[in-house]
């Protein structure tokens, strides 16, 4: 029996605040369903907008102590440090740009974070952040959320037990149709940053969803990216970012694959899809059928396996909780994220505590290699497609 | 933008407490889960399990006042009514022999009750229950959790509009592979009690499944059942409830439909699936793709309507908690009826107060038609398919 | 590798030629195009239409010798008989009402049968062709076209094989929605003959589509009907014959299943399925994407069979012309039963001949047996559904 | 009504001759059964093999008159172009070297010629046949099949009438698996010759089917490639041709693109894909599931439209034989180009006659553009992917 109530581990909820994510925002939302599904999370604190107005209400919507919903994040991080009762873990969810500074001053507060991909606006910051985490003895959980959906799982077992054999291509492919026309013209507020370079950092498409797409390639797969060759392009006049990225790929040890990102694709909404083919079969998953998991053994009759159904593995069934033919969708595997988070966490109450080897999430070192793809495709772009060094 | 904070209402969320769901049981911790999404329930006591040991090890789990974990729901009733802090809910999620002593206890004691289905395990026990929840003041949610799914009341807004015109077809299906062999016969407890008259009542997978193919079809369509001709089988030996039914149905109005519910489908999971055909086109709804409908007009190319998408209207935008191509799945729509409930009991603290009309979720009511609807098909399947009236 | 050639099998065509067909009938060129195919077929003669002026153009149209163009089908055959280079088979391709008449003339002048379906418009004249035809020592070919998809095939042989285990329960359906309105009123020829029992039988959707789903049941399974319960109904105004059958099946030796057809489910076009369950594992096929099979072993992964692909067996293989991929279609599937009907035409060229045990198609006995179920659903369903024996 | 003899034109049929095909061959017979299919094209004269006792075999099988059943492409076009009943055409099924000599012979002696792709093995002698078939004056019909399939001729009417408003993105690809494993080891024929560059060319999964994908979307959008970057891998030791192509698109006016073929990702069988989205809506068609089309106009829900049904326009409804729900494959898209053929042959019939504009086939100018493909893709390659004029 797949159990529901697995994740649920006692000693209380894990205290944490959120930088962002205040009335209008849309992915706070999301972390907050995701903290609060297991009951593993008890959100605490807040720094819910740079708009003092606007924080004030969303706080009280949200039902935080006024005491503890800040003005900046600074201020949040300094005196939520001091309380006996101060958070254990901070959500950021702001644009990107902002995440640099609001990750270094909980870190250096003491608390662990976790961290809206990507994970900075630009390399520089994506390295010096990483730094910061290793010397701060801190968590940082990067919330790749397709890494949490239990089929994602199951690939990445599947590869890493060899059940493909040598790979040798990859396909990975994000496409969406939100901006296909200039909504960023309208003020709409997730398309005005998601298009500025100074709040996304350099990749448009490439930076918000590539990087998914890249990030899950890398997951499943276990490859390292040797090189890669873009072509991206602002196909809507006067924006100033990607929003379609064509990419081809170079693995280490021989593998090839593309990679393609686009924003202007007409009925595609979130069409996240990976395949996976090496000597021996190949595996494809698409973000919109998540419970499903095409395996298809060279020279057998192709299968598929379901989440919770025959063939699905240890990998798949601690990310479950329905059985099959329930679908379980996004906000479940963004989930998973934060209950690995929470596994982390509390071995980390424990003095020098560390979560089993089973506990996986995306690191600080998964931001690093995000934003380095983003700035590779850009170079490589720029230099009419010339093959970059990651 | 679906907003996913929507369900957020304030003034602190609705204790709740708990019959049945203790360790071991799978429904408990979906109701659980589905009441914890939005932040509008906190659960708070529990009668978990008939046996102690258990009741109070699965209290502590879940961090319960060891105090307000009760040894049965009579004790549970009579001390939390007491109680200035008590429960303003019970979710009553027991084998269904037990719903209908439970739902009777928590009325009487005045505390709004959501049971799962189906309602009782026979009809006069649902008669009896619906007089009293009429009289009790009380609301009563029965946890047909399929109606909370976005794309099955964007269905059945579409119906009431008149957009398919006049009905002529339904066809309800929800097969299932589970029971294929005699897993009763291993100890396993859900299908143990499943295949138990004494605690199931007189329907197998007529009661389990059959009833929620039943209640949907009735859902999306508004149509009222007639009558009814069945032909159940228990196709494992030693089994005494079906396993496999066949139903034909005739509508008030005209209408006509099949409806299949089964246990002993290998390659089914829980493959419920409506199709309602009228005078002017057609709609497809599987439960395993939850966020797609298919909408047929007739003389016209054969539309996708997705969830939040174009051509999704507000019924199933309310419903809704991220954006198109983002799945949401059993747990949000199961969530959703709590969503609703919520609702229902924050309008019922005003005194006299009553919930708007976009507010639905299915009642007592219902549940006395989805008892009915197992009686009708046990008669009717002894009388060898004599059309029954309901 | 699949042999596209195979069917070729020398010695010159086989001469048939063909009673109705002419301008504006649907089938006819079906079955022309069908015959030609494989190059086993030549035209030679035809009585293409009962209106003499339609037939001569016909016939032009089609490249015929004037003098073989008969002005009546009883012409036809006495003429034909008489040559020495006069047709050795015939197709019969004209309303329901006219097969029996035909049929019976060609067997009579010594002439192999390829007659579509239903069989006949009553039973009584089925039952006195298959007397005749049993007399004759002529074949009798009843096209019910979808026994020749290969994955029917393939279907039909893991059944036989026992694949399944015992089966359980057989699900077919064949919903299509071009008579969603009054399109006999319009005077569409396809329309208007098929809503007049005169030139139909006493069955409407029941016989034209409904005996499809039934022989492909009945095909693929192996099992003997015993008995059925149906709900026909008529939901167009002034439509003298049903336009949804919803039928429940009770075959021998225990198995139930359920059988819709219908002509009003606005957004199918033909599609037919059938879901067969047994004890160890189930099948799936759907006539509009006939190269795939799913097949659902009973606590493994679902495995999904393409023509030609890994898990294809032989039954399928000499069904096929092309490789896996490649998608065959209703044509070949229509072609295969020619194909079929030439081996057993080239055998019974040599004296007392016979094809082998591995060519098969429908024959009389099958013909009756729909007839038997139109006639057995029409008996039923005047008796408010009560069972009744085929 | 879709009429199945539409193509049934009269005047008896084109008699046409084969160079290759013989047994053991595949594309051969798949041309002979198109060619058949419509009663347009007899086959009365064959240079089958180079194997004499292949030729000859072949020639009885096929029942052919020995007489014209010849020893050699150059004999076989000299004395047919003598013959008063000569042939009219010839279908030219050889390994791809021999497109060139062959063409030239049969063109320099007066006869059509349809021919296999890619068109030559090289540009040089591309170009050389296109300039000679230009002098002819006789017809050139390369037999892209793709191309034959009503919804491509759909999707191609729908983006001329400026449905999708402009191009931006069109992706590509053509995965197949059925040369993962080092099958030419074996001796088997097919993979012979194709990896083999003495007989196919420059390009190995390139130009076995890259070109196919490359054909197909410049038939859709008639966009012109403007210049292209490919990354060419042969996975399997030993192998001298790449089985794996991953290319970048830039066209003229801007619209840029990804193409992908590949022999060696398991599961795949015939996977042929396109996708194009403009400003204002999306195509998107799969070879396996031909009939379906999807379209997606932005900002509407999603629309399928399928062979014959609604929103099927005229350029789709002239290349069907039978009703929408029954499906056409293969054979009947591969069976339209000789469709196509035999009008333009009929028309050329009439002195200086020429078919209708709606009278579609791929000629020997998308032979050449196909060659040309496949060496900028060589050439690319070479050059470690440098963007590369056509």
């Amino acid at each position: 029996m797949v159990g529901a109530s697995k994740a649920q581990t006692g000693n209380g909820p894990i205290r944490y605040g959120m930088v962002g994510g205040g009335q209008g925002a849309f992915i706070g939302a999301v972390h907050r369903i995701a903290a609060r599904l297991d009951g593993e999370f008890e959100l605490v604190a807040g720094a819910l907008s740079s708009d003092p107005a606007r924080a004030k209400a969303s706080a009280a919507e949200l039902g935080l102590d006024p005491e503890r919903s800040y003005g900046s994040f600074k201020e949040m991080a300094k005196a939520e440090a001091k309380r006996s009762d101060g958070i254990e873990a901070v959500a950021i969810v702001t644009p990107n740009h902002m995440h640099y500074p609001a990750a270094k001053a909980f870190l250096e507060a003491g608390i662990h974070v976790i961290c809206d991909k990507p994970m900075t606006s630009n390399l520089a910051d994506a390295k010096k952040l990483a730094a910061l985490a290793g010397q701060s003895g801190r968590l940082f959980v990067l919330t790749h959320n397709y890494t949490g959906y239990p089929m994602v799982r199951q690939a990445r077992e599947m590869v890493a037990k060899g059940v493909l054999g040598d790979l040798r291509v990859v396909q990975a492919e994000y496409p969406q149709d939100w901006l296909t026309e200039r909504l960023e013209g309208t003020g709409q507020k997730q398309a005005s940053w998601r298009t500025d370079p100074k709040k996304s950092g350099a990749g448009g498409a490439t930076g918000d969803i590539g990087t998914h797409a890249f990030n899950l390639a890398r997951f499943v797969t276990g490859l390292t990216l040797d090189s890669l060759a873009a072509d991206l392009t602002a196909f809507v006049d006067g924006r100033p970012l990607d929003d379609n990225a064509h990419v081809l790929l170079r693995f280490k040890g021989g593998a090839k694959g593309m990679l393609w990102a686009s924003q202007v694709a007409p009925g595609n909404e979130n069409a996240l899809k990976l395949r996976v083919y090496g000597t021996k079969g190949g595996l494809e998953w698409e973000q919109e059928h998540p419970n499903h998991l095409w395996f298809t053994p060279f020279g057998q009759p192709k299968q598929l396996i379901t989440r919770g159904g025959a063939g699905a593995g240890d990998a798949a069934g601690r990310m479950s909780r329905v059985p099959p033919g329930h679908p379980e969708g996004y906000l479940e595997g963004f989930a998973n994220i934060y209950a690995e988070a929470a596994r982390a966490i509390r071995a980390a109450r424990r003095k020098g505590g560390k979560a089993g080897k089973d506990v996986i999430f995306p690191t600080v070192e998964d931001g690093v290699e995000g934003v380095a793809f983003v700035e590779a495709c850009v170079k490589s772009s720029r230099k009419n497609g010339a093959w970059t060094k990651l």
